[in-house]
């Protein structure tokens, strides 16, 4: 049987002390895999703050661009501090509470890894919708800005006792192909364009929440290219 | 209806960016009660700690001993980092975890005191008697320490959400005179003296883990009393 394992993305992370911080509290609920995307310098402030887990900052993957920091990930989750408002916000919609997400992996296999934003403004809407799942800490309506290693802390806290199981998810690079695979479809059924970036995105995150696995990717996938060889049967006529 | 309310007691902490950050995210979860024992200077760390939640910091009260800091209390709830092991621990068993005190105290009223040991060496056997219900957040046996504020954080973020009720807690000064009368009791009836600590310590956690109202401790007491009237007047005869 495949494992489910967490990999803990830190996307471009401002202050040394808090990246330590972070390793601490991973090491705390057992998890080790960290990457950091365009970090700060790591200076003694990592050191001070990781106490027992250096290790894990020395061993921590740094990259330069998110794709790369993504790469063989199945599911991708991004943190947000807005739970999202309106119907129509697809982008923030619709974040889940991390116990949901708990639920949603529980006998699941793959690579999940989530992504921490920025201490001043977290993930950008170009990063969150590369995810395919967002989860957002309920907190306090006075104050619901959250420092990075208490967000990580609550997040691991829940997914430490995660029990995975034998549904192979299937990769993002795949599930990406599948999104450019409707992106075209769209384009060949003329759908409208000023609704089409929101319909997209709406079917992202549809089947984003589903997590697909790889043979219902490429059963997907058939579906469309059905649709495409019968939209050009039909002109042909 | 009386509320249910929950006051932040910080143990003798000794780094000043710590309490900042315990204020962070104490404001994150919506709790404003801090009761700061024995305290480090609060210098600026503790200010860019708290970010916008420093007006916690400035309505802490400040405590030099813990009876003071634990005044009209119904529960006290101690932080450890160490489960407990074997059944003759009583003092460190048993320690539930963090949603299992949401259960105990869900539906209930009262003034819940939760207790967070030094940085250092976390909470002492003379405070942690004086707890009715101990904590422990399941953490990896690689790392179990936890930083301070992220063990805060943990255990704000599963009781952010509870629902008090009706079932008015008693008060622990009650509670206190109950274990006394009980330690009365046991000496009356002659209870080995080498056997006498380790119950009493054992009552004090059963009774403590039942969540008592007043009405409840009163009626105990007044079995107690007749206990020791009919102890009393078997030795007159």
């Amino acid at each position: 049987m495949l494992p489910l394992t967490f990999r803990i993305v830190l996307v471009e992370p401002l202050h040394s002390g808090n990246v330590g911080s972070v390793a601490r509290v991973m090491k705390n609920f057992g998890f080790s895999e960290l990457v950091l995307l365009n970090p700060c310098e790591l200076d003694m402030r990592a050191r001070v703050m990781a106490v027992h887990a250096y290790d894990i900052i020395e061993n921590a993957r740094i990259e330069f661009s998110l794709k790369d920091a993504l790469v063989g990930s199945s599911v991708i989750i991004g943190t947000t501090g807005l739970a999202g408002t309106t119907e129509n916000e697809h982008m923030r919609m619709p974040a889940l509470a991390p116990r949901k997400i708990k639920e949603k992996l529980t006998g699941k296999s793959g690579v999940v890894s989530l992504l921490f934003g920025r201490e001043s403004d977290g993930l950008r809407n170009d990063e969150l919708e590369l995810c395919s799942i967002l989860v957002n800490i309920p907190t306090s309506p006075d104050y619901p800005s959250m420092n990075l290693s208490h967000a990580v802390a609550v997040i691991l806290y829940e997914l430490n006792d995660i029990t995975g199981g034998e549904n192979h998810l299937a990769d993002h690079f795949d599930i990406e192909l599948l999104y450019e695979h409707i992106e075209e479809v769209l384009a060949d059924i003329e759908y409208k364009e000023h609704k089409s970036n929101k319909t997209q995105l709406m079917l992202q995150r549809i089947l984003g929440r589903a997590e697909l696995t790889g043979r219902e990717v490429q059963t997907l996938r058939g579906v469309l290219r059905r649709i495409q060889w019968k939209l050009n049967r039909n002109k042909e006529q």
